[in-house]
């Protein structure tokens, strides 16, 4: 990868330090120009006229998501955030009392209030699968906690609060073997590492299009396996989901569309398009291969500063870097590196309520490169760290 | 109203004749601006920078559009189309079997799809009331219909099929005396002419931003009235809606938060809070007389040519105007005018299917002024069609 043309490609490199790709990507200028000719062609001629216009590299769209993740076009449904994505495959299930929806402590806080509501709702159960000793999803207990109850394994792939990468492989090697449905939430992992449906072997797969994908805020997309449609129950209906049948029946559209509504964003789309087709021309393992590497050595030089700790779990871990400064408040070490310009965020406990119940270490400073940084944007935040360090 | 002004700034004015404003209306210079402008600032600075920056002008789109219709901004809920935020408040109801949803001639099909599913799931009944002579939803059928069985009224203010507009103050007023939900499909009206929720009397209302509002496409919101709340459980959850209560429940945020998810198209939401300030400039009042001026114009010159039929059902009849011309295939009619640059749409039969069941008129071609469009864009119109009518 040219690292060098690819910042001149991205405004915000000239900017910032941009270390907030687990929050939102920098858009390339391709991406923005894709989204922005787009509204001027809406303002010129018509928003229908325009999508008509465009209608192919729009259809496109679902073709280079299939190519990214490994599936089939028709089985892509866009949204506009992940949440809504995952709500469709979520809440197409139905529960009776005494099911169980299994899930681990990483999970995050949108799809936990999801669970809690349906648990009240229908009386279905939450059951929280323990973690390993290197803190992830311990598969050995899943397979043990699955019986005949087990109706549901929602697992985050990266959680939203740290480096950790779940096993989603080895789950998935499971829930297919037991016949259990699988959504992973892999807002946080697809864009930043290769993400391929077969190989994990689930069955819904949920994203959004603006961190590691470097795509518009306001953007996210579903994935259902074929064979996964007959056991959902669309949550909600629409004229792009189904066709009335004349009578009082109706009939779901065929694949993932009957997950869809008719209006949509066409630039948001057209910018997602544009950020997954250079994802594909980049190579989702060179991408994964940099940007986990700069996340590990982005968490290394933070380990060894004195005063420093990263919180990362797992024994896979990706880009993203959490960690604290003894004796400096979380949020005051974020107000350094924004007087910095380095762009970071915090997590937030109430996001990852099983996790933060065990650990008890939130908020951290949350840190993800992605491939588009380098490793002396790397070392001057470790520097700026390591006098907060000094001085608190 | 400095019509010449108004089209200046407004591209697509140069470009076309723009009737397809119940399609998607034209973005103005300045709300276009402020959509590339903050992409802009997100690629710049990052996406979650960008809308720490931005944040009192986010948070003023819910006190403008608060303004617009007459309501309180934290009844105010932001969504991606109208389409999810009529679902929030509908699926957000609960039905038992026997239950009865009221609604018009005139639904929308999407709406419409929603009742037969819920009808499926609960055993509620939907009744479609009748039509009055002029072809408006029936206020004494309706009155007389409703009972203790009676769990909502859902009215299209203005059909996506023609130029009704329905008497939704009178409807407002018979359900506030029944104490029955009244949730008021408004996507054609607001924009196009006042609506107020206070005079309308309805308790739930929801909007596109793309239509009359002039906004993006991509936007739509749902007001609901605060007294409505407590009757309403909210169909998803999201770190938006609610916040765990460090247990096995969560507790909803105040207001219509509850309805919201956490992402969202910033770019969006500041185009739609553009295009909402301009109406409140220009004044609902004074669009509201030119669009309908406009309206009636084309209707009666339309009307008075020979092989010419309109179709607009109604007392009070607003900017959309439907027609046929004799011996002519509405689609090849439009593809006549498209090729003389007047945008226009087409009815689509499913889309209101009691309608169509009940007239058997469509599709019709489907012109739709709005007040940014000139008598002499229409007497051009006019003459496309009248030729069309000859040669047919």
């Amino acid at each position: 990868m040219d690292i060098e043309a690819l910042r001149q490609d991205t405004p915000g490199c000239l900017n910032r330090v941009h270390l907030n790709n687990a929050g939102a990507g920098l858009l390339s200028r391709r991406t923005l120009h894709t989204m922005t000719a787009h509204l001027e062609l809406e303002a010129s001629i018509g928003g229908y006229e325009a999508a008509k216009q465009e209608r192919s590299r729009i259809d496109a769209t679902y073709e280079h998501i299939a190519e990214l993740i490994g599936g089939r076009a028709d089985e892509v449904a866009l949204f506009d955030n992940s949440t809504h994505a995952w709500n469709a495959a979520f809440y197409s299930l139905t529960f009776q009392p005494g099911d169980r929806i299994l899930t681990g402590r990483a999970e995050y806080g949108s799809n936990v209030l999801a669970y809690l509501q349906t648990a009240q709702r229908t009386g279905a159960e939450i059951v929280v699968v323990p973690d390993d000793a290197p803190g992830q999803t311990d598969t050995a207990a899943l397979a043990d906690l699955i019986d005949e109850r087990t109706r549901l394994i929602g697992i985050s792939h990266v959680p939203t609060s740290g480096g950790l990468v779940n096993p989603a492989e080895e789950i998935g090697r499971i829930t297919r073997g037991a016949g259990v449905p699988f959504l992973l939430d892999a807002t946080q992992s697809i864009g930043q590492f290769p993400v391929d449906v077969e190989a994990l072997g689930c069955d819904m797969v949920t994203a959004t299009g603006r961190k590691f994908l470097r795509g518009p805020r306001g953007t996210g997309f579903l994935w259902v396996r074929t064979q996964m449609l007959e056991h959902l129950d669309p949550f909600v209906n629409d004229i792009e989901a189904a066709t009335w049948d004349g009578a009082n029946g109706f009939i779901w559209h065929q694949g993932a569309r009957r997950f869809a509504s008719w209006e949509m964003s066409y630039a948001n789309v057209l910018g997602l398009d544009a950020a997954v087709v250079q994802a594909l021309e980049l190579g989702m393992d060179r991408i994964g291969r940099r940007s986990i590497a700069l996340g590990t050595h982005l968490r290394d030089r933070l380990d060894a500063l004195p005063g420093v700790t990263t919180y990362d779990l797992g024994r896979d871990r990706c880009a993203i870097v959490t960690a604290k400064v003894e004796g400096l408040d979380t949020h005051d070490l974020a107000a350094v590196l924004a007087r910095h310009d380095i762009n970071v965020s915090t997590t937030v406990a109430e996001h990852t309520q099983f996790d933060t119940l065990h650990r008890g270490v939130h908020p951290l400073v949350r840190l993800s490169p992605h491939y588009y940084n380098t490793e002396a944007e790397l070392d001057r935040t470790v520097e700026v760290i390591a006098e907060a360090a000094r001085t608190a």
